[in-house]
C-alpha cells in the first residue's frame, strides 16, 4: 500500500489456533438432510481467531470452498517450524481484509468432508465402520444448517459477514436465502447462484477417474489399498480448471522439466506435466476420495435459481437487509463474470444492495486463494462500511 | 445461401469411397522418424474423392484431427443404410466448399493411429505382437513425412491446398515449413502454431487417465482386457475442452435425465454427464489407448516456433508463395483466436499472403467439424481465387 503497510503480508499474524470440535444430532435426534435421509451424530470441526464482543455482533463466517477445511489462518500449535499457515492466511489477522482487531472469525470444515466434520470416511455408529457410500447424499444447504447449529452452540445470532469463495462463496448464497435475518452482509467470491453445465462436466469426469478405480471398490476402501491413482486424475482435472490459460503460459509456457529435449516417451516432459503430477500426488495424502465424490456433487445440485417450493430461492430475500458485495475475476472460466453479472442482476431485482467488483488477475479460479492486497482492501473497506447493527 | 442452394446439406453426395492401402518403407530400407527411430514397414490408409485432372493441379489434402481417419467423406459400400457418413461430408462433395466437381480430394490416416495406417496396435515385424509401446514416438513432421510418401507414390508434387482443423492444422503449417514449394495455399482452422501449456495439460490428463487403469499393464493390453475405464475418462476430458461453456449451456443447461428430482447419489442426474459417459462408452469401441498417448503427445510437441537447425521453423518460410486462410471459432478455448492472431503476425512478417476469418459460432472447438455453411463458402471461394499454377 502507498503508506508502506504491508500487513496482508505477514504469514501467520492471526496467531497460534487450535481445532475445536462440536458434536450434536445424537441419536435418536439425528439431523433431517436436504435429501430427506437422517445423519447423526454429527461433528463439525472449527477453528476461531479475534475476539468475540460482548454484545456478540462481530462475527466473521469464512466458508470455505470444495477441499478446504476449518484451518484458514494462522499455525497450528504443533506446526513448530511455521511452514503450515491456514489457506486463507493472508486475508486473516490484524489489519488484515478480516481483521482480528476487530473481527471475531470463524472457520467450520463443511459436512461432507474429511478435515474433522462428520463425512465418508467416518465411522457410521450403526456399524462400526466408516460410512463409506451408506453416507446419506448431503447438499450445500446442509452444511449450512450444520454451520448455524455450532453458531447458535456459540450463541452467535448475526453475522457481520460470511464470505467464502468458490463451493464456499455457494454457501454465502445459501446463508442469505435460509437466515436472511441473521446476515448483515455476504460476500460472494469467484462463484455462482447455479451449477453449470460446464461445471458440472468438470466434476462428472473427475468422479468417473475416481469411480472407475479398481480400488475404489464401491466406497469401500478405508482397510485396504485406497483409489489414489484414479483420485490423483480428478485432482489433476481439478487444477486445470482452477488455473487460466494466460496463468499457464506465465507459470509454465512450453519450458521443459530437468532437461534440454524432448523424452519421446510418456515420462514428463513439461513442467505444466510435473505440476499437476505433483498437485494429484500430494492430494492424496490428505484428501478423501468418497469426500471428493460427494461435495462436487453437492456443488452440482447448487442451484438457488429453479427451487420448488417449500424451498426458498434467492428471489424469495426480497427486500432483505443484507449488503452484498460480489467478487469475479477477469480470468475464472469455471464461474466466469457474466455468472456474478447474473447474480447481481437477480439481487437487484429483489431489490437489495449489491457493490460488485471484477477483479483482474490472471490466475483463474484460484485467484481468491492467492494473496492480493487488493482482495484484502477491498473487503476491510466494505465491512468498515457496514453497520455492526 | 440466398439462391437457395443447400449443397452443403446433402450428405453422402461425395459418393461410395472405399478405403485404399500403401506400403513403404519396407525393411531393411525403414523410415527414419523425427526422434532418429526407425520404422518399417508403414502403411497408410487413404481415401479420394473427385477426379484428379491430367496435369495433377487439382489436388485438395484434407488432414485430420486427433481421433478422425481417413473417411473424411461419403459412404463406404458395406453402409448399406448410409447411417455413417465421413466426418467431414458437409465440406466435401459436390458444390460444397471442397467441391469434388472441380477437386480431388485426399485423406490420409495419420502415423500412430489406428484406422489403417501404421501405429502401436499394429504388428511390429520383428517380434509378431502389436508395438504397443515399442511403437517408436513419432511427432507432426513424421505424420507429413508419411503423407509426402503417399503423395510421391500417387505422383502428385503439387497441392492447390492442404485444409484442416485442430492437430490437422498443425500439419497444415507442418506442410508448409517442410514443403513450401509443393503447397499453393494453407487452410489452419482452430489450430496453433505451438501447443500451449493450458492444451498439453488436457492431454496430460487424459494419458494419466489411461495410464493409471490397470487394463493398461504398459500398453500390453492387446490380447486381455482394454483399458476401457481409463480411456472413457479420458475422452471424456477430451470432449469438454470441445464444446464451450455457452455450448453446453445451450445444449444441456442443468437438464435432469430421465427423471424429475435426484438421485441423490452418483447416478446420471444431469444430461450433461449422460452425454459424457455415452461420448466415452462408444470412444472406446473405435479407437486404441495407445494410439490416444502417441497422438497427444505428438501435439504436445508441436512447436513450429522455437526449433533448433537442421529444423525449419515457421519463421524460414519467408517469402513463400503460399496463400493462407488462417480460420478461428469465436468460443474455441482449446485454440483461442488469439493464438490464431500470433500465427498471421508470424506469417506476416514473414511476407506471406495471409487471410483471417474468426467464425462466430458457440460450439466451442468442435465448430469447424459441425456443418456450417459459412465454412463451406469461405474455403469454396477462397479456393477459386488461389491460382493453379
Amino acid at each position: 500500500m502507498a503508506d508502506g503497510s504491508e500487513a496482508y503480508l505477514e504469514v501467520g499474524s492471526a496467531g497460534i489456533v487450535e481445532k475445536q470440535f462440536f458434536t450434536f444430532a445424537d441419536p435418536p435426534d439425528k439431523m433431517r438432510l436436504e435429501s430427506g435421509a437422517l445423519l447423526g451424530p454429527i461433528t463439525v470441526a472449527y477453528e476461531t481467531w479475534g475476539t468475540l464482543t460482548p454484545q456478540k455482533d462481530n462475527v466473521v463466517l469464512v466458508v470455505h470452498a470444495f477441499s478446504g477445511d476449518s484451518h484458514a489462518a494462522g499455525f497450528y500449535p504443533d506446526d513448530a517450524d511455521r511452514t503450515k499457515p491456514g489457506w486463507w492466511d493472508s486475508m486473516i489477522g490484524p489489519g488484515k481484509g478480516l481483521d482480528t482487531n476487530k473481527y471475531f472469525v470463524i472457520c467450520a470444515n463443511i459436512l461432507g468432508s474429511c478435515m474433522g466434520t462428520t463425512g465418508p470416511s467416518s465411522i457410521n455408529p450403526e456399524t462400526g465402520t466408516p460410512y463409506a457410500l451408506d453416507f446419506p447424499m448431503m447438499t450445500v444447504g446442509d452444511m449450512i444448517e450444520t454451520q448455524k447449529i455450532l453458531l447458535d452452540h456459540l450463541g452467535i445470532s448475526s453475522l457481520h459477514t460470511v464470505i467464502g469463495g468458490s463451493v464456499g462463496g455457494m454457501q454465502v448464497l445459501e446463508w442469505c436465502v435460509r437466515y436472511p435475518d441473521m446476515v448483515r452482509s455476504a460476500i460472494p467470491i469467484a462463484t455462482t447462484m447455479r451449477h453449470s453445465a460446464l461445471a458440472i462436466a468438470f466434476n462428472e469426469v473427475a468422479r468417473q477417474a475416481i469411480m472407475v478405480d479398481p480400488s475404489w471398490n464401491r466406497g469401500n476402501y478405508y482397510n485396504a489399498k485406497k483409489p489414489d491413482l484414479g483420485l490423483a486424475v480428478a485432482r489433476m482435472i481439478g487444477h486445470v480448471t482452477y488455473l487460466s490459460d494466460e496463468a499457464m503460459r506465465r507459470k509454465f509456457g512450453r519450458r521443459l522439466q530437468n532437461k534440454d529435449t524432448f523424452s519421446y516417451g510418456f515420462d514428463v516432459d513439461f513442467m505444466v506435466e510435473s505440476y499437476l503430477r505433483h498437485q494429484g500426488s500430494q492430494f492424496v495424502k490428505r484428501f478423501d476420495a468418497n469426500s471428493v465424490l460427494y461435495i462436487t456433487k453437492a456443488a452440482d445440485y447448487f442451484d438457488l435459481v429453479d427451487r420448488e417450493p417449500p424451498m426458498r430461492s434467492i428471489r424469495d430475500i426480497h427486500g432483505a437487509r443484507i449488503k452484498f458485495l460480489v467478487i469475479s475475476y477477469t480470468s475464472d472460466w469455471l464461474y466466469p463474470t457474466y455468472q456474478a453479472k447474473e447474480l447481481i442482476q437477480t439481487l437487484k431485482r429483489a431489490d437489495l444492495d449489491v457493490s460488485f467488483c471484477e477483479i483482474e488477475a490472471d490466475f483463474g479460479h484460484d485467484a481468491f486463494l492467492i494473496p492480493d492486497r487488493r482482495l484484502g482492501e477491498l473487503v476491510g473497506g466494505f465491512l468498515d462500511g457496514t453497520p455492526r447493527h
